[in-house]
């Protein structure tokens, strides 16, 4: 090992997280070489009637749970839910976890209450899946099954190929649930290895023209509905950790109830806009967001149905509606990285934040 | 009927909503008046062995349904969710639900998906218990029971006496499931009718002072824990929907995979912080604020704890240790009340939202 390959010159602020950025085509692209893996853990959460689905992570692997809601309800009808990892961990509450699978979700795989989760959730009679960059890691040590996320080393604190690397892998594993794997493994290649890296190639050669009028945005809503409320709320986490906006992802109908009051022309709106019945919502959300004076950002593939948009970051279609928000987030990943850049601060390194969570 | 009485007198802004959050404890009072009917309810739910229990709201309900996990999984150890209303209404998933009881929330029983979903719910075999104030509503004609809140009618646009009355309720159908009815009724009225009085009193004689420094506040983040994340979402609403500040909930954890690279001193951070298990956390994510410069305002029943507190609205305890969040919301509400005042802003009628929700 040479020198120069022990300690790499430093990077430009931003570099990694770019960097990372270009890189998710190729990390699902990576992720789907262990499509068996994924088949295998379906027939046996089939096998055992493990139907409930609990899924527990923090920060963007609790985003990517917010898409599992749906990725297991719209493909095999079961209910999977975001759960509470206080009541297991810190209450010890003795809940009869019979009847579920646990997808238990970490980057590193050592944030520790989401290690206890698993811990907690196998002795209660759950099936334990780790979804983790690090099949070696103290989550993987406690669970019955490991899907590696296959992500690659992510150096940039703020995540990016890992979210999407979990998307993917949820869409995966409840397509194979429901007997679809085949089909969603082939949807999931088109959209790697064709979609997305001319989509990204097009949003960088426009998305600083775009980011630079919210140089001095200090806050900001992020609607989303259905199967892109995971895209709303993983936006908003980038903008917050990356460009310090506070950013809060709502719904389009929470919207509605209570936040739009709060909106004028110094609050701007990004509205992600999905071609599917969730749509008159999120119209008739950023309509009266608009009346309160909000400048909006369009996004999604049906953002061309957002008139009252100022700046629109349309997506195209996926091969498969469900997987949408794997070319959805991109516009806001690569917002965050521009923006960032405006306003001087450095994504891959934000300040207060480490790569490895182990706060409680 | 004279004309006095047909068109009252113009009140004072912020009269409606002051007024109601006062009243909570006589609304408390009054929901026990209907203990029986919560008890015949836990008996259907344990007869027909509907034991996941399936929450859906919008707004303060929606925040009140996230104490519900903690009501449902502490005494009957039973599995709660807050289910997607997209997944069942927008997209039709035809998930099973059988073996689960559905809560429905909605103040006016008139919110047109959380109708939808009802109606949906009890098709797909739940047993549908609507929660609303009226029980003449559309709601209430698509359950299979219904559990007035007793409110009373609420007149300001933000919701105070209706959400603690959900939470109350929840409690109180939980702890009948559990065959611990009898205590937290008794719980529930020492709380309304010893605890709360006294505690409003003191919090009114001083709230202005706490509030006044944040005149210019623009962003704060809202952070609890385990049963005490209800608290900081509702807080929160409050602060957007009366104040116009962007307040984000958080749970403590998530503030360490992320936001807190937002913070700096411009930027508070309220503090719920509970006597349990969870208080480690709580301190630590506040510690982690406090070094990023924010102003920490602490409340809940271990203020006392959070060393790192300009600002302390402590709670006394309640009478078992699950209803604290009853007493925890009372210090929010009021700040909420008295910043509006001091911003000028009528938090009887937000701008742009109007008490009943008909929005998509």
């Amino acid at each position: 090992v040479s020198s120069a390959e022990a300690s790499p010159p430093p990077v430009e602020p931003g570099a990694l997280f770019l960097e990372e950025i270009r890189e998710q085509p190729a990390a699902l692209l990576r992720l789907l070489e262990a499509d068996a893996e994924f088949a295998r853990v379906a027939d046996e959460m089939r096998a055992r009637e493990a139907s409930t689905v609990r899924m527990a992570g923090h920060g963007s692997s609790d985003n990517a749970a917010s898409y599992g809601v749906y990725a297991f309800g719209l493909l095999p009808r079961w209910t999977a839910l975001r759960d509470s990892i206080s009541l297991t961990v810190y209450y010890g509450a003795e809940l009869d976890m019979s009847g579920c699978t646990a997808l238990v979700l970490s980057q590193s795989g050592r944030t520790p209450d989401v290690v206890e989760y698993a811990r907690h959730a196998r002795r209660r009679g759950a099936y334990v899946v780790a979804f983790t960059n690090d099949p070696s890691s103290a989550l993987a040590a406690e669970a019955d099954a490991v899907l590696a996320l296959r992500a690659g080393a992510e150096r940039s604190v703020a995540a990016t190929k890992t979210y999407s690397n979990q998307v993917a892998a949820l869409a995966l594993l409840a397509a194979h649930v429901a007997g679809e794997g085949e089909k969603f493994a082939a949807g999931l290649r088109a959209v790697a290895a064709e979609t997305m890296p001319p989509f990204i190639s097009s949003l960088e050669a426009r998305i600083a023209s775009v980011a630079r009028p919210f140089a001095y945005a200090g806050r900001m809503f992020v609607v989303g509905r259905g199967v892109e409320f995971a895209t709303a709320r993983e936006i908003a986490l980038k903008l917050l950790e990356t460009c310090r906006i506070a950013a809060e992802p709502l719904t389009a109908t929470d919207l509605a109830h209570g936040p739009v009051a709060a909106l004028d022309s110094l609050f701007p709106v990004w509205a992600i806009a999905s071609d599917d019945a969730t749509l008159p919502a999120v119209v008739e959300a950023v309509e009266r967001a608009r009346e309160a004076g909000a400048t909006i950002v369009a996004s999604g593939d049906a953002a061309s149905a957002i008139a009252a948009a100022e700046y629109r970051l349309e997506s195209p279609r996926a091969s498969l509606p469900l997987l949408t928000p794997l070319l959805s987030i991109l516009p806001g990943q690569l917002f965050a990285s521009a923006l960032a850049r405006v306003r001087g601060l450095d994504p891959d390194a934000p300040r207060g934040l480490s790569k490895v969570t182990l706060a409680r």
